[in-house]
């Protein structure tokens, strides 16, 4: 189920998070490849994959950004609200076969512009892959 | 034809760039919707979209992300960069049916780290949609 609609701008608080998880396999990666046209080899081909410093295929990053959009989109805040801003560090590959937790957490509230910033993080066995942030206007109750 | 050997550190000059174009078609924003799990009705469900600011459905701003992280990675500089950061600014809606220009244009070169910056642009009929730049790590001349 969808939501269809999110949280107003005066019920979020500091500290609140969400977070899900995702596997990563070879359906998914080829899926976000040929949705994004990014056919990189260092993503589909093993053989390439091998002679570079990760040893083997890696997931493109813009996924694990497009898992962070979807958990502000769909979640926290949820639907309504509208995003400003997003920066994503990258600070480790992720691989093949992988389970990435992505978790967003409200880091700080502007009230007179009624924005909320989310700390994101995805990570795989507790180590931090991406690390971001993003601002999103959150409508305010009628 | 994916290119296996992007343009190397020395190679690269301020100014140079890459682009390429989209159209923002049903069958994309749903592929785009099943991978990320990003089911928010503003980008699914026509309705909903007509009770929002933006009256219609809009593209995921996560997808245009994905367009710049495939150039960057396909193209300028291609394979063998890696990706340090990504900041997006989402500047304006972009609708069902339009046609998206990505354009990633070198900025500066750091040429202790080999590090290069890109501004990088979505733009639909010369009106910025997606302001952002990225770093990445593009390898040396062997």
């Amino acid at each position: 189920m969808t939501r269809m609609t999110g949280i107003k701008f005066e019920e979020l608080r500091i500290g609140m998070f969400a977070e899900t998880t995702n596997i990563m396999t070879e359906e998914v990666v080829v899926a976000f490849a040929d949705v994004s046209g990014d056919r990189n080899p260092v993503h589909l081909n093993a053989e390439y994959a091998s002679t570079t410093p990760f040893k083997e295929r890696i997931v493109h990053g813009a996924l694990l950004g497009a898992y962070i959009s979807a958990l502000v989109g769909m979640e926290l805040p949820g639907p309504g609200s509208i995003g400003v801003s997003l920066t994503l560090k990258f600070k480790r590959p992720v691989k093949l076969g992988a389970v990435v937790t992505t978790r967003v957490e409200v880091k700080t509230l502007n009230e007179r512009m009624a924005f909320a910033t989310l700390t994101c993080i995805c990570s795989v066995n507790k180590k931090t892959a991406i690390e971001g942030e993003t601002v999103v206007y959150v409508p305010r109750q009628n």
